[in-house]
């Protein structure tokens, strides 16, 4: 499996960040094609000091690196990251990674 | 559900790490209590402009944050907490949430 990380730093406005990603990032973001599954935290990003500067955590999985590639690439997939402009306004971390349970 | 996600910056000797964390560390996070999947990043963690400052990602799950808590609080959880400091060179950047599906 492969996952895609997707951190958004705290936006400019919490709240119209909220409204457009739960009202349309959500829908644009689970039509890519491979997609296996995607989940968001619910509530706010704490570290071990305290609160950290992100306000959104999106993990979303794929069948492994080159699905996780042509999702993106896709027109899909594309659609996705363009709206990442319209809502992510404190920026957004993205990573990208092949992944193995830590045992057996 | 509730997520810990342990980034791990590069650290001097990434061979050294590798072998203290599938050797060591694996073995110490594993017997946190509550602790129903963990899961690590196989190979390179990429960004969209390439190369990431990361070497590892861990991804744990718990019930819910409370469970988390107890986890990292409980012996166990700190025997984990310390080995840090034998083998995360580089530093780790720890994030705490709950969790839920972004559709339904």
């Amino acid at each position: 499996m492969a996952r895609l990380l997707v951190m958004y730093r705290k936006p400019e406005d919490a709240a119209a960040f909220d409204r457009h990603y739960a009202g349309i990032h959500i829908g644009l973001a689970a039509k890519m094609p491979g997609l296996r599954s995607y989940e968001i935290s619910d509530g706010p990003i704490a570290t071990p000091g305290g609160e950290s500067d992100y306000h959104l955590v999106a993990i979303l999985r794929f069948d492994g690196m080159e699905a996780l590639k042509a999702a993106l690439g896709s027109p899909e997939g594309q659609a996705a990251v363009e709206d990442l402009g319209r809502f992510a306004t404190g920026g957004a971390d993205i990573f990208m990674f092949d992944d193995r349970p830590a045992q057996g």
